[in-house]
């Protein structure tokens, strides 16, 4: 039954006998289970059991009938968690997701989702909480869907391109399917594998530099809890790389100026600290920036690995990466296949327990760098809600770096179009209309303009900072008045501590809403 | 020049040349000079030389001649740090503070204030992130003043009833100034001391139970830069507890009913989780409903210990509690000292850099409880700013141990009065007008009226729960029509994960503001 590239990728022998073809396992998946998948930002994650699914789903038009609570690290590939969302197969979702039916679905109320920090996400998990409400005996997960590209002798696997929070998922298992990916090389060797203990009996991560090894290869099963093993023969659908644009490599630019300053000043060595780096075109660019900076023997500790990293390796500045997750593009993906073993002894994926873990980001003196959906004048951010409501992906690990980092950045374009204005958003806003980070949490913020520097700062000045550095310049004559106005009205009562004009905080995005553009704002008397 | 009361302190011969007469020291504090202070939660302050100072000034009218940056862990006593506010000596305080002089600068504009994690203040302290903006070479604190109740032979001291902040602030100090207290036993033996490394050497805390001990038990100073020895010779100035009321009673009775329903769904072991318990009525109330309750060989891993304390040890139900600091009304100090033999190896105080860590706190599982300013309908709370603008106290340790606790719980009033209407302030509000804590850090938010029990649900849900169990009766039906117009406003345009009515979301507030009453709101159409 199993073809000759599986057996070579199962070294138990009795797990042979559990190969099988994806519909042998459809009865393991009653309407209402609660299912884990293995996966992190759209890697690692299964493929043959998710697309049979949802084939059963639409061939049998069961939409609606069929409906999962679904546990995934992260975001899992479109064609598999967003095809469910199409087919209204997704009740709950959590912590983290992308793609347009998913979105839809949260959105418009028919899929309960809650985001919640990637490291903790799996403690919860295991402490039983988001199952806590299940029948008693069924306070676990029914089935865990996990892609290995390899079954070691001892029974336990080898995931793929992330960790993220397989672990936990398996441990949380009744059930375990696991689809061995035959197209992908063996990624043995490339993980460090830790499960997480409860309390009192939980252990410090004795992790004091990115390249610490505490674990092992590969993830530990329960074999008599495996009811299927697949193979599976494609590899994740990632996409290509966001390119920089020009604001972006500015950012890069005043960031790396920054960096230099905070050497010379004698607050960071020459060789910085370890960087983590969010996802998209303005971390493309700071990545992309170092190459030609001259701080040498970088590490990284990150929650995903992206192509800009292999230029650094190549650049030959960066000396060590660790993450949750390597997701590259499919030229990325044939770039690291190609030159595995140059690459292999830089690089370690550890569970997402591990890579944003509080406990290490602030141990190693992490540089924390994410992207906000707006930021206010008093260093709050928003990483999630549009206008306080609309759910983008979900908080992810942004929290856990912002929270632990020694420097906490954000790194957001001044403005950005609306539909009608080349610079209708403003991200620079008066109040956050929903907040992620607090002001508590952050230590600068820098757009294409500037960078601001808050540190140690009150939130009257850094209010000021803010509007002064970074806020785009059709913006800072609305934002000054809001805090001329915000002064004097809060200072005379007694109230100045952090000025607000409470019933006048959102006007920018009301105007946004109703006019199309936050310029066509009214003022603020 | 040395009583002999002193001489029996100073161990370390070399040190008695330095006793002296606080008028001796005034030259160590010129206009603008950046001071440390030991001390957390008014008690450990130094209060010789910031009287001495304080009288200075006011006996020669040098109010606002003589501003001062001060640091210290958290707040020190009304007599010294807030009689300097009122006679204008804080140009810049960090990161916690009490009084109402103090509060009044913060709130009128003549202080700047930023309020920071307390773990996190004496590492970013150490830094340098604080002293950055000085000129080049006087990139510290100027001079630390700090209460030692002992000076060992190897010229290192022993706090008295805090850390607090102490050794980061010593480490930081150019000169130091010692106040030894000889009106208080020594504390020798009650201290676990760590010094903050910087990264890339920082290394983990190696505790795994609250009674775990990895440092010394005095905090060592460099000789050369003890500029003199005061001796002081009168207590913290605490006042009386606060006393439970019916409403906090209620409160602890909902917990404790919620954490025997953890225990028989396995969730917690029979004597719980190391508890983190916040100042007020309502923690006394829930500390005191320990004592009746059927846990046994309880644990506390917190912040501030109080006289209920003292009740649960007495009880027998608690085996060891550690903070980092014992805030006892002058009755429970009595009762302390009066039974030291008794109490001295179940207590064990830490900086908190320690007591506060994200690190521990996650690893031992803490069960964490804090009072909110109020609470939002997604779960979001304020901590610190009324109206988003007028500062309270600071955040204090709240986040720290929301964030990372296993349990992270809110408990507040469902209503407080105004002015003019005794349920004139719902606690439990729209939108939060100021976030401190995110809606991904809270488990359980808890009032007079119930519990609610958020985890795991989407934001939607959550509300629901919250405004069933928790809201006060007179609100219920007004937030519940806040939801309702929500989610239909939100639903149909497709952002309805967290449904706001972003333009009306503070109109309660509004209505408190201008009409004395949040109940004396118009509706939300």
């Amino acid at each position: 039954m199993a073809s000759a590239a599986l057996k070579s990728r199962i070294q138990r022998a009795s797990m042979l006998s559990k190969v099988c073809q994806p519909q042998d396992l459809l009865h393991h998946f009653p309407n209402g289970s609660y299912i884990g998948w293995s996966g992190f930002t759209g890697v690692g994650y299964p493929k043959k059991i998710p697309t049979f699914l949802a084939d059963h789903v639409e061939k049998n038009n069961l939409q609606g009938q069929l409906r999962y609570s679904l546990f995934v690290g992260a975001s899992s590939g479109a064609e598999t968690e967003n095809r469910w969302a199409g087919l209204d197969m997704i009740e709950r979702r959590s912590p983290h997701q992308v793609g347009k039916a998913i979105a839809k679905g949260i959105n418009n109320g028919a899929i309960q989702f809650f985001d919640k920090h990637l490291s903790m996400f799996p403690t919860d998990l295991v402490y039983g909480f988001y199952t806590k409400d299940r029948p008693e005996g069924k306070r676990k997960l029914d089935v865990t869907v996990v892609e290995a590209t390899d079954i070691l002798p001892d029974g336990s696997f080898v995931p793929g391109a992330s960790v993220g929070a397989t672990p936990e998922l398996v441990q949380m298992a009744d059930k375990i399917i696991i689809e061995v990916n035959t197209s992908l090389p063996s990624f043995e060797g490339l993980h460090d594998i830790t499960m997480t203990d409860l309390p009192p009996r939980r252990k410090p991560y004795l992790i004091t530099a990115c390249e610490d090894r505490i674990g092992t290869t590969s993830i530990p099963v329960d074999p008599e809890k495996v009811v299927g093993i697949v193979e599976s023969d494609y590899q994740d659908q990632t996409g290509p790389n966001t390119p920089a644009d020009e604001g972006s490599f500015q950012i890069a630019g005043h960031l790396i100026e920054f960096f230099e300053h905070e050497v010379n000043h004698g607050r960071l060595p020459p060789s910085l600290l370890p960087l983590q780096s969010g996802i998209g075109n303005i971390a493309n660019a700071v990545i992309g920036g170092l190459e030609n900076a001259k701080f040498r023997h970088l590490k990284v500790w990150t929650e995903v690995i992206q192509d800009t990293f292999l230029d650094l390796f190549d650049s030959g500045h960066l000396d060590f990466a660790t993450a949750t997750s390597v997701r590259f593009s499919p030229e990325g993906f044939r770039r690291f296949y190609g030159n595995w073993e140059s690459y292999k002894d830089k690089l370690l994926l550890r569970s997402q327990s591990v890579s944003n873990s509080p406990e290490i980001i602030r141990r190693l003196g992490v540089i924390g760098m994410n992207t906000p959906v707006e930021v206010d004048l008093y260093a709050h951010a928003n990483s999630t809600c549009v206008n306080g409501s609309r759910m983008l992906n979900g908080l992810g690990g942004s929290a856990d770096f912002l929270r632990n980092a020694k420097y906490s950045i954000m790194h957001t374009p001044s403005a950005r179009p609306s539909k009608t204005d080349p610079y209708g958003i403003s991200c620079i806003v008066p109040m956050c209309t929903h907040v992620d980070q607090t002001e508590h949490d952050l230590d600068v913020v820098v757009t294409e303009q500037g960078l601001a520097d808050v540190r140690g700062l009150s939130p009257r000045e850094r209010a000021r900072v803010i509007v002064a550095k970074c806020a785009h310049p059709l913006y800072q004559p609305i934002l000054t008045e809001y805090l001329d106005f915000a002064d004097a009205y809060c200072l005379k009562r007694g109230m100045g501590h952090e000025p607000h004009l409470l019933y006048q905080a959102f006007d920018l995005h009301r105007a946004l809403d109703e006019h199309g553009s936050m310029l066509k704002f009214n003022g603020w008397k």
